[in-house]
C-alpha cells in the first residue's frame, strides 16, 4: 500500500501533452525527492505506458527532459515516460557532493550495502519499486512498461530488465556503463556502495547478468564512436562478446562521430520510442 | 571585407549534421563573441538557407540549441540554424549584470544611443550585418535568410525583417515583445539603451515600424495564452489591431494553456521550421 502523497511542482503543456515536476516523500530512500514526468494528451482518456528513463551521472529529474526532445513522438505514440532523480538528495554524508562520479547525482541504481550509504542509497528499490507504485497510485499510467536510460542511467535500465524476466517489455540502452565491476566509475561507486565483496557487484553488472542467464529479454543499445569514455568507462565490445556467447539477443548500433551528450542521445531518441511502442503494443507511428 | 577569424569552440554530430560554438572578435561590439551554428548534412555538400534565431531575455547561444530539439527537422530539411548570443560579454559597466532585463543578456537587438552602452550594446547591426558576413565568408550557408526568435527575440527579429523589406524569405516570433515603446522590459530597455527621447524609439518597436508602413512583410506568430508575461509585456492584441487597421499580412496563433519556455517553443518550432522551409524554397518535408 502506498500511503505516500505527491505533490505538484510544476506542470507544462508540451506537445498537446502535460509536462510535469512532483515532490514526495520516498520511504525507501528517507528523504524528499523530486520525479519528472510527461504524460501524453491520450492520458486523459484512459492510462498509458510508461517508459522509464534513468539518467546518467551528475544529472538529475529534468535533464532528459529539456534535452532530449522526446515528448514530441512520445505524446504521438500515446507514452508516458518517468525521469527519477539519479541519486538520494539532502542527505550530507562526508564526501557525499565531492566527486561527480559517487555520491549526490551517482546513485548507480544500487541498493547500497556499506554504512553510511545504506541508510539512503537505494536506488535500485527505489527505481524499480518504490516509485513505480507511487506514479501508478496517483496517475493515469498503466501496468505496462519498458525501461530506458543513459550512461550510468543505461547501465540501470540493463539491470532492471535482466533481474525481473519478463517484467518490462523492452529495454534500450544509450551509451551505458555494460561492466561496471571492471572499469573506474563503477570500481568506485561498487567500492563505495557494496564494498570490497565484489561477488555482491555481480548482482548489478550487465555483463554478469547475461554470464548468469536468468533473462533472454531483448538488448537494445546505441552508443556513439566519438564518445570521450567509448574505451575506458563503456567498453560496448565487452557486451557484444558476452551476448554472442551466451546468444543472448543483442542490437548494437554504433554510430561513426557522435559523442556522449544530449545530442547523441536526441539524434536516435525516436528510434527507442519506436522500439519500446511496438513491444508495448502502441499503434506504431508510421510518419517521421 | 570581413577580417575577423572564427575559432570553433565545440562541434557536435547530431542528426546527421553538425552542432558547433564559435568564438570571434566582434568589431561591431568590440569584444569577444562566441555564436551557435546547426549544419544539416546537405551543407557538407553546398551552401544551405540559414535560419537566424533570436533568443530571449537571460539566454546565450545554448538555450535554444539545447531545449527546442530543432535539429531533427532541419536537418531534414537542409537549413542551418545560427544562434547568435543575447548581448556583448567581457564588458563590466556599472550596473551591467545587476537585472536580468537589461545589459548582459539583454541586448534587445538595438543600437545603443546612450553612454556608455553606445561603445558596445550594438547588436542590431551584429545580428543584420557583421554576424550575416562573418557566417557566410567562413561556413557554408547561403545568402538566402530567414529569421524567428522568442520574447526579446521574437521582439529582434519582427524588427530585423520589418526594417528591411526583402531581405528575409520569412520572419515569424514566439510570444514577441510586440511594442516595447509601451511595456515594461521595452522601457526599461529603450530608455537605458536609447535615451528618452522616444522618437528614437519607433525604429525598434514592431507595433510602430507596421504603422509607419515600409514593409508588407508576412507575420507568423505563436503565442500561449498560460503566458506570464501576455498581459503586462507581450500584448499581442495590439499586433493583432496593428495589423488588422494596416491590413498588414499576420497570421497570430493563440494556445491555450501554454507558457513561455521552451516546451512551447519545442511543442510549434516544427511548424515554424515548415514555414521558413517553404518561402526558402527548401523541399517541403511531406512527412511528420
Amino acid at each position: 500500500m502506498v500511503s505516500t502523497q505527491i505533490e505538484l511542482v510544476s506542470e507544462q503543456r508540451c506537445f498537446g501533452g502535460w509536462q510535469r515536476r512532483y515532490r514526495h516523500q520516498s520511504q525507501v530512500l528517507d528523504c524528499e525527492m523530486i520525479f519528472a514526468i510527461f504524460l501524453p494528451p491520450q492520458a486523459a482518456e484512459q492510462p498509458v505506458p510508461v517508459l522509464w528513463w534513468l539518467s546518467g551521472l551528475t544529472c538529475n529529474d529534468e535533464n532528459f527532459v529539456t534535452k532530449a526532445g522526446a515528448q514530441r513522438l512520445a505524446a504521438r505514440l500515446g507514452m508516458a515516460i518517468v525521469c527519477p532523480d539519479t541519486s538520494p538528495r539532502g542527505t550530507d554524508f562526508p564526501g557525499e557532493h565531492d566527486s561527480y562520479d559517487f555520491g549526490s547525482g551517482a546513485g548507480f541504481y544500487v541498493n547500497a550495502l556499506e554504512a553510511p550509504w545504506h541508510a539512503h542509497y537505494r536506488m535500485y528499490d527505489y527505481v524499480t519499486d518504490e516509485l513505480p507504485q507511487l506514479v501508478r497510485a496517483h496517475l493515469p499510467v498503466s501496468d505496462q512498461e519498458a525501461i530506458s536510460g543513459h550512461s550510468m542511467g543505461g547501465h540501470g535500465a540493463l539491470v532492471c530488465a535482466l533481474r525481473q524476466p519478463g517484467r518490462y517489455a523492452s529495454v534500450s540502452a544509450f551509451a551505458p556503463i555494460v561492466n561496471p565491476s571492471d572499469c573506474p566509475w563503477g570500481e568506485k561507486a561498487f567500492s563505495g556502495y557494496l564494498g570490497d565483496d565484489r561477488s555482491a557487484w555481480a548482482a548489478y553488472d550487465t555483463c554478469a547478468l547475461i554470464e548468469r542467464g536468468d533473462s533472454r529479454q531483448p538488448l537494445f543499445v546505441d552508443q556513439g564512436l566519438a564518445d570521450n569514455f567509448l574505451d575506458s568507462q563503456l567498453r560496448p565490445e565487452r557486451l557484444r562478446a558476452v551476448c554472442e556467447r551466451h546468444q543472448h539477443p543483442l542490437e548494437l548500433r554504433l554510430h561513426d562521430g557522435y559523442d556522449h551528450s544530449y545530442f547523441f542521445i536526441a539524434t536516435f531518441i525516436d528510434d527507442h520510442l519506436r522500439y519500446h511502442a511496438k513491444h508495448l503494443g502502441l499503434i506504431p507511428d508510421l510518419e517521421s
